[in-house]
This record gives structure tokens, sequence and C-alpha cells, in this order.
């Protein structure tokens, strides 16, 4: 995979949290990733169709760190993955990827994003069916840690 | 959600697992969802994005049909819903969209498909976030259920 894919994720993640939610995120050494296993308990998924290129992305967040989230943007106690926590990941994954893409497309790779859908369940995987390495990033908040994984053909 | 959108997909499993595994599946009547959680225990997810609509389309297997068709493809035993499982419910999940798309490509409704993501787990639960509502058809088999779910802006 392309190296130059990764930042624009990373970037993309530490500003939505830190402009939706005043919660700041400092990201960790992305790597491979060799199982399926999701490390968060809550997850955004995204497919990338473009000409030349396929993507998958994946977001997960302990539950506490996104209990965190919502509380700071609605300003009020969230006690459960309901159905508003999951509408609000599905904005982040939406605003993440569309970040991404962006910054992407002024460098040349276009894309266009389909919708995400949103997985919870204790010890869920998510095995993106996309021919290429897997990347993992990790980040940490003081409320918990999310992680992007991505997938891309080229 | 427009209904000439159902039948396509219903048409595209019954065909797909018929001739990959000799496996037919009784389609159920379709219906609206309103909950989150997943009947089966291994799922695909993919979404579909055209110029004037966006749609997200899951599948899910109870685990001992799964296998059956597994077993049915491969020709030996399986036991769990491991990585090969994962690819092959992938497989079906590309091949029901892609079936769906180009039916409804003839009669005017184009979109191009994501890749899929596979979802395991006990419990889990699948958002689409896709403003429109869900439909869920069942489908039953000798040895076990299947369902389709889609979700259409349109």
């Amino acid at each position: 995979m392309n190296v130059e894919f990764i930042n624009p994720f990373i970037t993309a993640l530490k500003n939505v949290t830190s402009m939706m939610a005043q919660t700041e995120l400092q990201p960790g050494k992305p790597q491979l990733k060799g199982d399926q296993f999701s490390r968060g308990d809550i997850s955004g998924v995204i497919g990338m169709v473009g000409p030349s290129m396929q993507g998958s992305l994946s977001i997960t967040f302990e539950e506490k760190l996104a209990l965190h989230i919502m509380e700071k943007m609605l300003g009020e106690k969230v006690s459960e993955l309901n159905e508003e926590v999951a509408d609000m990941v599905g904005e982040i994954t939406n605003m993440i990827c569309g970040g991404a893409k962006k910054n992407l497309s002024e460098k040349g790779h276009e894309f266009n994003m389909a919708t995400p859908a949103i997985i919870t369940g204790k010890n869920h995987t998510i095995n993106h069916q996309v021919d290429g390495p897997r990347i993992i990033m990790p980040f940490q908040a003081e409320s918990g840690k999310a992680y992007i994984e991505i997938c891309f053909n080229k």
C-alpha cells in the first residue's frame, strides 16, 4: 500500500474529534494488522471505490471513549451504545473518509465513498474484502482508545 | 423505498447458492425491520453508490448454514467460522450485489458497488447509515436461515 495514504486519515480523525468533541487523540505508530478482531466495541466501516482503486476503512472506539465523545457533543451523559451513538460513529466515519478523500484527491488519488455501516457487539471481527495489506493506526485519548484500519488494493 | 428494488436481490441470492453450493433457499415474506440486531452469526455488508442513490446491503447467515454452504463448495467438512468462510461470505455478498446491480441497471437504476466487509460476533448489530427504511428478506434452507437486508435512500 502507498504510505501516502496513511497520514490523511490520521489528520482527519484528530481534527474531527478535536473540533466536534474537544477530545484530543494522540496517534501511535501505524502497523500491519494480521488478525480480524476489532479492538473496540463499536465500529464504523465504509467502502471506497475509484476508477483504479478499491479500499475499505473501519474505525473502532472503546465503549468509554465513544460515550465520552457523545457526551461532549450532546452536553449530557450517555450510558450505553445506543442508536444515537451509532449515528455519531457513522458521522465521524463519513467525516474522516471525506477529509482523507479531499486530501488524496489533491494528490491524484480519486475515489467515491459508499455509506457507512455501524457494527456493535463484544469481540466482533471485521474482515475487509480488499486485496491488500491492512494498516492499523492506534489513537489514545484520556478516556480510551480508538483505532483506524485501512486497506487499499494499491 | 422502490419495491422494484426487492426482487433482484432475492433472485440473485437464490441463484448464487443454488449454483455455487447446490443449496436451495426458500424466500419468505420481505418485511420492514425496526431493530439493528443481525439475525445471523456471520454477515457481509456492502455499500452502493450511484449518481442519484445511496444504498447499503447486508446478508447474514446462521452459522450452520454458512458451514453447510462452505462444505458444499469445498467438498470437505468445515467446523468454524474461519477466514475462509469469511471470504466465501464476501464472495456471495459481491455476487448478490453484482447480480442485482445488473438487473437494476437495465431498469435505469445505476450504482457502483464498494467492497464488502465481513462481520462476525455473537449478537452483533449492523446499523446501515442510509436515510431510508430497511427491508429484511428471510430465507430458509434445510440447514438454517439467511437474511438479506437492504436500505436505499429512494
